[in-house]
């Protein structure tokens, strides 16, 4: 079940060999091609469940990269992006960590949800997102120059972060970004048909419900209903769940344990499923 | 009286081989069915003592799945979830942690009580809860591929969590949810009576004071009596104690040091054992 | 004088062999016995120095159980109370915290002043206060099913502890309580008499002082004079010191440096050593 | 591609040995030669992105002295700098840090961001900026003496700063300073045309966006666009994306998320590529 | 000049050799014997450099018994008192901390400015200081019984002290206490005399600039000058400086750097040595 | 290029061979020769950069003692001052801490900006700095009594420091103080001309900026010019740099980012540059 990495080539774990489903929305693709040519540190923006890691897995398998990803956090140190001595029978060894990994030996790197990680750890990747693209292991004491492959991708939801939570001007300058939302109502309609293997017309009654909870936003809801809610509430039905209890356990209940806002909710599914 | 795993079956002690009493309430035996049936991520919501652990354990009974669980707190890391490097006489040795070992063989894993633990560490859980279904184990450079049995379930008690203590929209989003309240008096009744050894007039005395403790929970009071300790109750009723002094003991003062609250609950008493 | 653990009998040094000396009260040995007969978990409550730390060694003597205690702390983390890897010759071998080592052989095991552990650490004693009695060792691998014999009690000072200092109303439902106050005249004399080795009317003399002593709590003094600070004062007192120098040194100056406080407790001293 | 430190030149790695393209502005490069001339620390004041850690870097090639690059973190402690004891087959074996490595053998130290380290750690710094020139590594029990070309050179940004992240006044006492700022229009068209190889026209353009946004500081933008942004911007026009696509991706996004803030750069872009 | 402990005795370092310099002010001496005949545990309060420290060192002479002093801080954590595993060639090796060592083997353990430690920290004292005296080594596995002559001692000063520095209840219950203050202006000024080598009319000069000073505690003054910094001066003084340069070294500039202070210190020198 | 301490004479690296330059201002060195006499620790007291450290350097040299120096900063701990076990190929090995390196071995021990330390941490000096001159290595069971040729002297800045950050009282009365200021004008003339190798006029003319700038402590800056900063101009313009070009750099610029603040010292540069 697991993959650990050969010696012969570090990054065979990370390769990815079947086309992933994606439903290109405008010119994204085309324009990820044009800052991968160039290499250019990439944001990501947009909200949860939109889509863009299944993006940026589609994009390393189109472009034949190796995908390394990392779900960043507050815990996350410098040393977890870049590696660190490890006790062995003979002494320390040194164990590169992701970005190294990806940086020496040529992977796309994708750092999911930057922000959650502290403004102190991310300038680590100062060196690797301008013309120098070298990274300095300090305890190593070796400089990587980064392989000519290797391309750094950063996303975040700008939706819901707070203030304290935001990359540093310096940090955010390094980087161009593409905007992710939720697809339009046909794109999304035809997705959560295809992944959850139902017809098109329950598909479009779930993302009814959907687009209605997005606009609860404005109401006090952290996030709207997302795409992949979608998928899940769509597997239970056609799995022969009732349509409103499929609802109720993939949409609303887990969306919010606020009153005002789980009625909300409930008046948007028995609008949908009359 | 310890089980320590053996290397053919790492999961061996995590098996459940007697049933766990568990009294049905409404649909949700199915609806986890077909929850399990998709390896949908799942929440199960809902206040201390009523039954969510019980459910989750009879679940794994019924499916013949293990059951590896966790009680979340905030000193947990994301290495005690996903495993560490142990020195070895031979040097550093790599030690699968909880999470791990039920992705990689195919456990239901259980995070009791999950907003214990910091919206920090629960973002390793992540890339096992959307479709890649796997589990990077960064400090080791391994990828591992959950298990096709392997299921994630959370818990949690939406009723006394502070907002700063709450799920991250990006991580609940992850999950369908099943709530969970006490049970109706027949029901609890039936339980308690069963579970304590005790006849069904004396059980529905003591949930009678169950009942009139929870609506205290408008006064001031974080949690009403519960089906625990009622049992505890019970069994002490049954072994001779006065039922007076058995629900002092087990009911009352366990609940709460308020006097005001210590008064309102003696009067629940008096009225149910006058 | 000291006294390292045999491997034959891992809780040797934990046993008691001499009676302590205990003074009931009220039916609380009784009702400790029905407790230990079901391993009910139980909570002490009471004033500092009340003797709820005799009692457990006193019914833990009188059951033939060992007695594993620990003082909490907040610097306490899990594995203080469950175990860690040591270091060895041969590599790392694992070590038996004391809730461990009273789960595994069948002691009654006292975690006194249990508040001042954090939250996040007493979560480690759930899997072991519910029907599952089982303690998982994370870190090890291993879930240990507690002995026959295992009973978890617990003891905290509702007086004065913030709120921020609580039992999560999860832990605490785990729990049947017995409350404990200092003995009345008549008992508290019979003790101090005993253990100083002092008459008496000189014992009712120090418990005056005494119950003086604990009427001041409403005008800011944090605790009253315990029985524990009498039996000092009597000691000295018998000893040759006088009696006012003597209260002075175990009773005035000991509870307190508030000027307003200090006057009140020498005039009480005043009073019944006129 | 990695390029590890041999022991017969322990600065290898960190040589310059293609010059770097700089366009000095004003008379900084014989400025900082007469700094390093008496080997003077050197602070470099300046908002993000206009050229300071290539003015470094230039400098370093000019006067053929290696370049010892730090990224500051809050996470960096003392022993980042100077050096830590590693533990090897032999038992522990030393480890100069990056200030120590240049300080012993004579390259230009450089900490970029210099405010992002606590006050606490810069202290280090303080026996090697004075007339002492001396790293005491008290670890170690070791007093290294600086190198005769050892030159010790921060950098940081007043823009953005708050009180709390500044210098302490007995550190800033130890440093020359010289300030920078984004170069003139004539001057970062030159840049920008050479950099991201357009014509002057196109770089003119861009040049113009970028002007406008910095005076867009006075209504909350934390910073103004960079060059290194107009570079990004010119190469992806360069190679084939329609002007706003590209300054949508490479500015406008990548410098806010404020709806009035992204209005305000769009009409920029749309003035000055109508 | 350093003493390492001879395995044959492990106190032999702690032992005091010659009869401390100490005036005795009242009954304090035969107090603290009776305190130690029962080994009543001991709270020594008073302000700084009033000679608790010195009377401790005395009395331990007196009483021929070793003195394990502690200077208390923050950091200390329970395994400071109480000792750690320290690895070895042959795997790790307990090390017992002062306080273990103290009670092991029967010395007076003296805690010094006990409120400086963290409450959480002096909780492991609890057991020594009830009828139990034993101390639970967790980490060991070990319980040590207290050696007979073993007694502890702690000190601390309610001057300046915030309430959010202060002993918990539960562990001041546990001590007796004796108080200090600084001897009258005769002691006072015998102590100066002998301890500087200067007479008495200097000493008693000086004796008055100190006893003004402690009234200006009203004032803002932390605490006055104590009867160490008169020995300092004095010596000074003898040594040919001038009183009022000796007076400025070592009264005034080292007690505040307060403008209004230091005018009001120098007037009281003035008076003293017009 | 780096000294490390032989066995034969462990404090070798320490000793000052050349007369360090310093320019007497009152009668400091006498007091300070009649403090060593006595061994009476010090504090030296005085703004950034006026020659506190320059004044150990010389007393040291002059009385022949070697002289350990500590740079304080809030991150050292006990351990960083007194010494800790490290790993070695036969297990642990104790190493020295500067401050018992100096205490053993009979050096002056100089902890520059004592008040950057913490507080708990400064408490390890106690023991040091009364009549016991001890230091007790609890963690390895060792009590040094200190060398007779040692010495105590730390320094700080009563200028800027917050009331939080501070010597406690009890810490600060084991104290001698001297207190240090800037030269006055004839004297830093002088020295600012030897040490710069410029002629009398135009350090005059230096010295005058710095006099003013000192003045403006009253309008927000935290730290006039100092003496140090007054040797780096001349350097400059004695190596051909124009004079205001060399006060940008070395004086103006390098003090403050205040708009206002570096307004008014260009005035006071113009002033004395015209």
């Amino acid at each position: 079940m697991s993959a650990p990495a050969p010696v012969s080539d570090p990054l065979a774990a990370y390769r990815i060999t079947e086309a992933p489903y994606y439903r290109p929305c405008s010119g994204e693709v085309a324009l990820y091609q044009h800052a991968y040519a160039h290499r250019l540190p990439l944001i990501l923006k947009g909200p949860t469940g939109c889509g863009k890691t299944r993006f940026v897995e589609y994009m390393a398998w189109k472009l034949g990269r190796p995908l390394v990803t990392l779900a960043c956090n507050e815990d996350m140190t410098a040393a977890d992006l870049v590696g660190r001595w490890l006790l062995d029978a003979d002494g320390t060894r040194w164990h590169d960590g992701p970005l190294t990994l990806a940086a020496r030996h040529g992977a796309i790197c994708y750092l999911d949800e930057v922000v959650e990680a502290r403004q102190d750890t991310t300038v680590v990747i100062h060196p690797l997102t301008d013309a120098r693209r070298m990274l300095p292991l300090d305890r190593k004491g070796e400089l990587v120059h980064a392989h000519p492959d290797f391309q750094l991708v950063v996303s975040y939801n700008p939706g819901y972060q707070s203030a304290a939570k935001d990359m540093k001007p310096s940090t955010r300058q390094r980087f161009a970004a593409l905007e992710f939302d939720y697809p339009d109502a046909t794109v999304e309609t035809e997705i959560v048909a295809h992944e959850a293997g139902i017809d098109a017309a329950l598909a479009a009654q779930l993302v009814g419900v959907a687009q209605g909870s997005r606009a609860l936003r404005q109401q006090g809801l952290d996030e709207g209903i997302s795409t992949r809610m979608l998928i899940y509430a769509g597997i239970l039905i056609r799995d022969g769940v009732a349509p409103r209890d499929s609802c109720e356990m993939t949409l609303t209940r887990a969306l919010t344990d606020d009153p005002d806002l789980l009625a909300a909710l409930r008046q948007l599914v028995d609008a949908h499923f009359p």
